[in-house]
């Protein structure tokens, strides 16, 4: 045991104490999430918040979730490229997982929403995903579900209605506690050095000296801290004449200048989280990559300029794969009944 | 308390002692279900067959579980009238429950599987439904994700392949353990006299004294106790000329007759378990009902050939919604990871 370990230690101590590994900052992941003043984290609201998370008869067909494009049972996504909503139809982007996402200070690929808050009201009434005609009609259906208003009230105190606002703030409450701490890296950053094998370690210091840990830094590996509701905006693709451009279209979508309608954002997005990055295949904001071996040579490429060795790839994945941490356990929620009646044709 | 008590004691032992109650065999849900000799119910066993049925991998598009339309948080069903499968196709047939399944003699409206074995083999290549082409590309799958191998060895031992036959029996394993013991109902009938309401006690009588509980006896309400494998089919409805016929249109799927192709099987179906009822709107194989009060009074007219007065019918679904139960608590089960790779296009 101590023949194999000492190698591993020497470089676990020599990473340690480089500069490489200080420059990286690597950080365990927090066991909680920061949550807005105005939206103060209560068990109550977790619990109403993740009956709506898996509650399908919030889109028109009564047939799609929150869950089905960002399944927990998964790694929080569909592994899809992109994700499928009501009637078959599809959207434009891949589902970024839900798990870790309230370490993000904006949500989307594209930072449009300045808060896991604002980012429940958008797929609800979104055509190609849940397809509610607006949130008016949202409210009424779950108005007409006798169980939500004791679920509202619950949450939110006697008066409390079942509104908009109040529905995404307990989405957003049980999604903050979509946390996966323990992974072999965060083990591994805590002091137990056999958390991660050999090549994982090789890796982690690969993807430091290759400049991925420039961008993908932090607890999370999604960026620098920003105050929440400030995006950090990269270009992607940075250095356009590979050809891994046009072999996956990473130039089709304007990034953030789809929503600003501003050329100096077009292909911008925000940095997407890394954790449990070996579940959520296929990969990039089009899904355009089908596994991760791939998915870090492109990258390194694309963003970098740099070729990687076939061997340095293999590492850098297995060091990504180290970065699965552990799911917290979940009972089902009881979905309160559709008395006695029916909501959808 | 007493007061309201005393009649409503009375009225239990009118009804537990008078030949109707005896006639109806009023019987409390056990709270297990017996598996078959082939496939004894285990944990490891009842585990895997959970991840299999909400792996929503097993559908062509990634996108559509057994739980889509078997909703394990609702009422074991959708609240739809024909469930939707992938690329938003429609059933032709309302989504029974699987809650209590088990209790079933044989599987579907027709009864055209012997046992929850064989119905799980249906959905998973049905073109509406989860749209697979075939099994052997749906073990296929499985097989190209890692975590798969491990649970069908830990439930079917060392040498256990991935096959169609076992994950089935994995599948039906675990629908084996979906019962909801303990409603108002189950507690009135093992002796606690307040568990039903005076109305659900009244509601019970006239079920019984109409004729419902001639077809939806036993503990489950869904007809004699059959051998397993052996249905017992009855003619739905029986009563053609009533105006509700047309107005649901209750003749035009012919039921078994579509799957024996001898017209002697047209329109009879297997009766239904009416646990949990209140909770599976809309009503009959073609969801044309969408309220429990109006199933009762068609059911009664188009079965019985008799016309309920308005607080029959009230008093009917009173007890109808007394025999929702509890539903076990269950954890989400982890599905195994699609490793650094992509299944769906």
């Amino acid at each position: 045991m101590h023949k194999t370990l000492t190698p591993l230690i020497s470089l676990f101590l020599l990473i340690a104490s480089s500069s490489i590994a200080t420059a990286a900052g690597w950080q365990a992941l927090p066991e909680t999430a920061p949550a807005p003043a105005n939206n103060p984290t209560t068990a109550e609201k977790v619990e109403l918040g993740k009956i709506l998370y898996f509650d399908p008869r919030l889109s028109s067909t009564g047939t799609v979730s929150c869950n089905s494009c960002h399944n927990v049972m998964l790694g929080g996504e569909d592994n899809r490229a992109f994700s499928m909503g009501v009637h078959g139809k599809l959207g434009g982007r891949s589902a970024p997982t839900v798990w870790n996402s309230a370490f993000n200070s904006v949500q989307f690929w594209d930072g449009r929403a300045d808060s896991l808050e604002a980012q429940a009201e958008g797929p609800v009434t979104a055509g190609v995903e849940m397809g509610m005609k607006n949130w008016a009609k949202v409210v009424a259906r779950l108005k007409s579900i006798p169980g939500y208003a004791i679920a509202f009230q619950s949450a939110f105190g006697e008066d409390a209605v079942i509104s908009k606002e109040n529905a995404t703030k307990a989405i957003a409450a049980y999604e903050r506690t979509l946390i996966t701490p323990n992974s072999p890296y965060d083990r591994f950053v805590k002091g137990d050095e056999t958390a991660m094998s050999k090549q994982q370690i090789r890796g982690m210091n690969t993807f430091a000296q290759t400049g991925c840990a420039s961008c993908h830094s932090g607890a999370a590996f999604n960026g620098p801290t920003m105050p929440a509701g400030s995006g950090f905006y990269v270009n992607f693709p940075t250095f356009s004449d590979s050809p891994y451009v046009e072999q996956y279209d990473l130039l089709k979508d304007k990034g953030r200048g789809e929503v600003t309608q501003n050329s100096a954002d077009d292909h911008k997005y925000k940095i997407p989280v890394l954790r449990n990055i070996a579940l959520t295949a296929p990969y990039f904001h089009n899904g355009s990559v089908k596994n991760l071996d791939e998915a870090v040579r492109v990258m390194a490429k694309v963003q970098l300029n740099k070729t990687l060795s076939a061997d340095e790839v293999t590492d850098i994945a297995a060091f990504l794969n180290a970065l699965t941490g552990e799911f917290p356990k979940q009972t089902f929620p009881r979905l309160p009944a559709t008395v006695g009646t029916t909501l959808t044709p």
